[in-house]
């Protein structure tokens, strides 16, 4: 279970990551497949990511029952990290955040798109899910299986899908890819705000170039270097690192 | 007393909480309605919210004048306090701030209205009171019962009332729900004027939306993760959770 | 001398006031009419306002020279501060900053007005002086008396002149007056920047609130807990209430 | 050695400053040219510039290899570092950042311009390299000595050239010099930004102005100041004013 217990602390630093970046706050959850069972996924009790240590990670099958059957306060919204994994099974890590900057692009007209370089990672298309399409007035939160596989339905193979008036989920070959992916979206997002409001014409990136950045593998060629320094940063390198001599 | 002495340090909490969030600053108050008196609410005699603690809690009446006999100077703006407990016997708690997002919509003709599910607590419609309207020229700040009582009139059975050129004034059904329905506001704010700079049209959160999430009682289903995370962080979890065990 | 040591410890408290809540940076100064001599004033040598202790402080003269011997490196632009006390004997004390948010104000065409409560102590007009119109290209800088005396000519009889390109002077009738006019003239610049923004009609404080408020004399009626609350943040209280028991 | 090792450590220090004032995060990076031998420069072994330590100063030579015999990771981009000083004898220190503020100039067809006189340093013009025009799709980043070059040859004689959906490339004449740029240059994009958004006329720096501020020598005449404030603030002093008693 070696391998299991660094996996668990490095789920635990990407909760601390994400939290110290601004990506999520009270509310936010990141989780990661399980290494030995492709069937369940490995996911915080109710807490707020700053606050997670290795005990409140919980063993989650698809129908979001508990696998470990431990009795500990489940978020509401595991739905959306089951639908995720079930549908792809190249999912290995799922993000759901409220990031302030990506929310005027989920009640907008104006879709999200790459302008820059670091926001390559969230893919070329960037759908919108409404919970209105399929389920029309709800508590506009993802708190069961039929919403969570049509969240994963509109996610299709692309990496991110906005959600109307609520936040985002993205998802990643690898949890290293779905932290860059979820700490550069919030910048895109505003440096396109931005440029959009200087008045002129825009150039984004093209797909050409998303598809060579792409090449770069999951999160690019400088990922542990960022991962380093987001670890450090949130005083969690102790759990990014678990185990390494 | 010993309720009275956890509420007091509830207070405290929820005082260092909203400064921490940046939702008051040098000025802004929190109070709650006394739990053995309804005529009755408990509010920091005149100190910024950030360096409040319990020794500093008064007990005042709704015309503003104390209770307790103690002679410490009080905020100005009591007043605002007392309208809004004398006017509706569900308001059990009431923030008084002046948070930057929120007050471009106060002297703007553009109303502000429910975007995100987090903002979802202040209520479908967000009126904005003008002491010019019944007043005329003052000093902007809300300094006698008459004062009190006119807002609490703008206030009505809303969550909140924006006070033009000044701030805004929440009201809840308990304590957490006011610190979540002032923590979102802004947040809320700050997502419409950037989705109204995009250009495009926006969806809001639907009536049918607000009702139902109003169904999750007061401040929603998961509130007290994010009470939990915002103490953690504004480094006064002994205070929200005194006398616990 | 022990009045004078006392107001330079308030004046070290202003400087360090002013960088911790982001009015000032490495550039950017404040300073004080001298307490026993009002020919004089008292400001730091060329330090950063983060850094200055109570041996920083110099005496200088209306015409920029020292008057305590001392050769310590003075600030270049100190002739802002000789120009607007040398002008105007109601001036006690002075601050230049380069705040961000007031700055698009000083090459926009559209003036800065107060629009918010705590934004009508900077008063009704906010000249904007451009060193342009009577000394042509400059370093920008106001070097020497000349610069100083036209700024002040500028000034007038307002509390605050924008400079363009450069940031802003304010003053007040006491040292506490001129800190709340510099740290809340970049909060009303940026409601007022988003206000203009939502597209709407916008209600600006009046001229009559703005006479009502100027009565609860410098700085308003509750200055003290403001004070109280930037020292604490910035961690000079001490300084603040340097020789109280 | 006494001489390099002291510039070293100057070197930490900026990677630190940097850091710390928001201008770079986990990418980025600076160099500064060898004080020894004018055909090398000095930067940091792949590491985001917040950790970074004196050892992980490696020596290259303007072909991109390494003139120290070490095998440290270097960063991919360090051709952006070899063609500058390749290019140009007068450029002593190189940064490279992705400032948020700085990028949405550099996908707009709305030329960034001087307004503000912090912002002077970065000169007159700053054109916009675009990666494409010469090498149509890549992965956005400067990973041979062609790119590099290609680079230099938009950078010119200029202080900045803007990179494409990627940020921006800064030289100066000395350390001190390219960090004053490097941190004002986001500011005077803001200030830009917001004042472009007011609607109004605006009024630049002029090319007088720019010509007299040019002759306070690299980075002005009170850079010291800013040098120790920034210093200061990111805890890196003891790296600034190695060596010195």
């Amino acid at each position: 279970m070696a391998d299991l217990d660094k996996v668990i602390h490095e789920l635990v630093a990407a909760n601390r990551i994400l939290a110290n970046e601004g990506v999520v706050d009270a509310y936010g959850h990141v989780s990661m497949r399980h290494p030995h069972d492709p069937s369940l996924f490995l996911l915080s009790c109710s807490r707020s990511p700053e606050l997670v240590v290795p005990e409140d990670i919980m063993t989650f099958r698809f129908d979001g029952t508990t696998a470990d059957g431990r009795k500990d306060n489940p978020y509401l919204e595991r739905f959306i990290h089951c639908g995720a994994y079930e549908a792809n099974p190249d999912v290995m890590a799922v993000v759901h955040s409220h990031a302030l900057a990506v929310l005027p692009f989920s009640i907008s007209s104006v879709p999200l798109v790459p302008v820059i370089h670091t926001g390559t990672h969230a893919g070329e298309h960037i759908p919108v899910w409404d919970s209105q399409d399929k389920f029309g007035d709800t508590s506009m939160l993802v708190q069961n299986v039929e919403q969570g596989r049509d969240l994963a339905l509109t996610l299709g193979k692309n990496r991110v899908a906005l959600m109307r008036g609520h936040g985002f989920t993205a998802v990643g070959r690898s949890l290293g890819e779905v932290l860059k992916i979820s700490i550069y979206l919030p910048q895109n997002a505003q440096v396109y705000m931005d440029a959009l409001r200087l008045g002129g014409t825009i150039k984004c990136v093209t797909p050409g170039e998303m598809a060579i950045r792409d090449e770069g593998g999951p999160g690019g060629r400088e990922l542990g270097r960022a991962l380093d320094y987001w670890a450090h940063r949130a005083g969690c390198s102790h759990y990014l690192h678990y185990g390494k001599k």
